[in-house]
């Protein structure tokens, strides 16, 4: 269903789900922060004459920038870092400068794991398995009971120290560092993430409860973009490449 | 220790403790709205063509105007009850009409309660139990599965269906709503909330440390009116008159 | 003159012009919420205690962001639908959560004429008559006294109640309900408008007043697209379909 | 009702009067503007390329303040004048740079007349007739057709040009600027303000109803400063003073 | 360096040096302003009951309005002129009412330039030399020591009164104005500029550095685009066109 | 002058003073921060992908806030100091989560000198000399070339490295930092400095003219409050105080 495409070429329920997980990114580690017993006890906006805690948000995607606007919203501290500086324009004219706006390049990446006491993976690498742009060695550098969130979990994750969890068991502590790994975090919210399925998907289920499958995806290319099979035949131009390349390799 | 004033009358404790809980408001009630699988699966802040969810807040004070800030900051949609119209405006001046301002009276109690995803008691009666506010069928009105945090549980609870829970195990339903009343809940941001109080008591300490305990306490009246017992004494007064009265019942 | 392009196929006249009817609408409703003696006697940003006016704005189009900003700006409490999630994005870029947004699903709209205390239909569909969204027992289902604002009434309105009114003498009641249907509103703010007008006109002036009509037309594509007949023939293929259609149905 | 205080020494009706009357004002203010066919045809905003209308008040104070944010809200250009500094620097704090402050001497109040596309009167001296702080060949100095709004009307107003007007006829031509000054200019949105009204007064009634008139005044001091004469005698020690005055003038 | 583009089209080191440049405006105006023993002695942002300076930008693209956001944060009267209104209502979206914007017609430069006490020349015409917007004599208009600023200086600036001048000795009097015509303004802050250029051309470097000079050019047609001459010919079209119009033309 | 006291106890020409000096300072580090050749080479707000740079500001006072406002709204990262906690609510208060807030004990302060590109000290004691509260080595673990600004030079600096500077030689390098200690900054702006103070005493300055000097200050408290001597008679309480303990100690 994320692989829908919208008249503008870009992926409309891929940027609904990312609004929402990017919102949800201060509930999850503002709870996991404080919380008791194992928590480090900060809060994320500080008060009067105490720091507000330091987020740093990798990757100023929809998810990323999302994440940013609520976690300042709240008062905490934010740094965030991509290597497309237009990405980090946009994210200056949104927030100003609530938000340090950083280029992600290996140098101020460590540097930000040793100050964060929250760590958000929120990079995206379409159609591909993310690369682990971080070592284990590296999470061992951030804080005691600091939090990192893997947003990218379902590709793979960011780290060497991602591995999925569920939203029963959301967290883990590796290194030192408290883990959550959800792969589809907006499952929490069922909700509000259906509501906003239904109003992207509502007029393609009226094409297809009038056309059928089959007609419905003839005339709409968007919607078949998000078709992997039908009837037999796979529609997806790279995954038709990534299973030729895997049978020659053989 | 929260008995503590400062030299313009106000307690710094109590303030400082009330920032904190304010701020935590959000974090605990984003928590339960979208946690898997109870709650009601609903993100505070709404997506584009999703409604933010509501949050009614009792109470202007320290916590009540802190904790509006917080919910306007993740984005919901937040409404905020006193009987002190002076309160309200200062709710206004702060976060303009990002919030509603309502005079609470019994009429607009009941409205919000009824359209409320969060209520939230910030009712504080300095140094008498709050009064149950809410009646038992009022709480039943709530939406399903809508969440309730009682601020004021420490002093009784401002509803009927209150009763003292820990952050072990913070939350039980009644009447269909989610009540979360744990009585001390800055404790979950431990270290935040021991820097703001060493802030406050770093110079009365240093105080102690040189005169002693008695000295300090003649010396300084601040915080002789935080005091219960000294030497056997009690010098609180209004604990004096409320024991002379039961005694003289009896 | 409002067919002109620009070099970028947006009107740059039709822009300026909703731009200036947005920002007209909180004045219109101000002046018929509060007058005397039929309004409801409501102000729009209310007070500390008293609950601001409820404004719906359908269509996030320029005049209806435009509108959402202004009733926003004086403490309205503002809702605005559309179908397209991409302008509501764009609205929550601009007024965070000042600004609910809703998906313009029947069920939204329904719901929301009947908290409204304003309602701007602000739909523009190119070309085309404005279909009429709403029926007449949807508008009797308006609070008494509400007002109900019809931008699209150049168009046909959106409201099987709208019928266009003027500028000396603009509101009716139907249903109860205050109806403002005036055609052509910026021409209320003049000299605001013709400045506007000058400016985007100024180019093309000079050109035609160097070259003639004629030569400016064949040379410039953006004022022939604002061009309905040239010496005899129709430049507006739309025209030209409608008219070949009307005359082969004949 | 207005002289009754506060337990601050505060008037709140008056000041929620007050905050109805200046939000008011860029309604009034945008309505005369832009009337066909007699007003200046400009919007209070302005639009991309075109400045906004230029705003003056005259005194910081409660109705001042409201004023200044809802036409800053609109996007106005805003000045205000007082001779309190600290009312100014209130504004600033408020409003930030959106709005400029100036002193209110001579030379800023005659500067200012002059470019004033809207010039609003909310001065207020407490218990005193208003004194005519502008003459008519200053406001003869006003652009043609320019607003001049004057909220000391009850108190006699601020210009010799002011003379009362009602609701129903609001408005009159002198000097060649509009003249709006209707004495109870709240009437015009009775249900905000009956509310608010009602907020402040819900004790005092109950109190009454009690008691009965007489007891509740006796009891209740800031009832009483709200009492003009109770079984005959008069209760304004201002008013005693001024009649006394009389007396022996005679 | 200035000519290597993106693959959006746009000039990525041409933007950031704008962006900093833009940034830099009020602290040279401010300091011209208020310096020991020349300057006017005006505060940018002024204080309650004193005007702020009236600063004019004549150009809304990067530069303009990276130097009316900061002119606006320290809290000076900006107007910003443009003759491209998308421009202008990108800065309306940016700084809202805090700004005005203006067409930048023969009469607003006129206008602005005699209540200036800064006008910043922010004009850019790609690849050709600046036009002489201001005459001698409208500069001569200007308030005597009011500041001009002239961005454009490398292309030849926008006044008249223009010639080029260096970091060690920025400034000259002219007309009785101050003017400060440094050509490359962002060297004064190379350590913030050196990282901004490092975030744009590591990719590039790189790719120089494995592939050699020659290759990269021939693979990556954006660095092509910075490049003068490659082995004695020359890459740059509009440069080749120039220099055949000289030579035709001898 | 400055010790003239307002109705309410508060110095109106010290606080516009603070007010002035608070929002020049981000002017001055600026201007030496970028300052060919000598400075860091640093941009206040940054730019997309380069952090801004960090400024400390010692006393949350008037000029602290107002520098606080200032250097905020250039981009710059904010920290603000100080032991009053009720001080730096009201800057949470009117910036919010841009600036971070730290108690002002020994360990913030030495922690934030090292990450500091400017150190404002804007602590002000009345009238006593502020006692030096950062010793040399303190200064020494400056980053080099960073900048010290010290608002308390009148009453002798808050460091041991500072002493008085003038306008037209206001910098000196001492421990690798860059010292800006001139008194009476507020100089460098006198048109605005002026007009301010024109606006606080042309009251008093009127009473003077009618009454002479001597009836004027029997008459006014406020303006013998700020009288050294009249008639050979000291009319400062402290000063007497001073010169008897002196005369005593002798």
């Amino acid at each position: 269903m994320e692989l829908i495409e919208g008249d503008d070429g870009t992926r409309p329920i891929l940027t609904a789900m990312s609004e929402i997980a990017g919102q949800l990114a201060p509930i999850i580690a503002g709870n996991y922060l404080g919380r008791d017993p194992m928590g480090k006890g900060v809060l994320l906006g500080g008060v009067a004459g105490v720091a507000p805690a330091s987020v740093v948000i990798l990757g100023a995607g929809t998810s990323g920038l999302n994440a940013a606007c609520a976690f300042s919203g709240l008062g905490a501290q934010v740094h965030i870092l991509d290597r497309d500086l237009n990405k980090l324009r946009e994210v200056r004219r949104h927030l100003g400068n609530h938000v340090t706006t950083l280029f992600a390049d290996q140098n101020n990446i460590i540097k930000s794991l040793k100050f964060a006491d929250v760590f958000l993976g929120a990079v995206l690498i379409h159609g591909r398995r993310t690369p682990n742009i971080l070592k284990r060695e590296q999470i061992a550098q951030m804080k005691p009971l600091s939090i990192f969130i893997d947003f990218s979990i379902d590709e793979g994750g960011i780290s060497e120290t991602s591995r999925p969890t569920t939203l029963a068991d959301p967290i883990y502590i590796e290194e030192g560092v408290i883990h959550y790994c959800v792969p589809n975090i907006t499952a929490g919210v069922n909700r509000t993430a259906s509501r906003a399925l239904a109003n992207i998907l509502v007029d393609q289920l009226r094409t297809i409860g009038q056309l059928g499958v089959k007609a419905a995806l003839e005339q709409n290319a968007n919607l078949r973009r998000g078709t992997y099979l039908l009837d037999g035949v796979c529609l997806i131009p790279e995954l038709i490449e990534h299973f030729k390349d895997r049978k020659s390799s053989r």
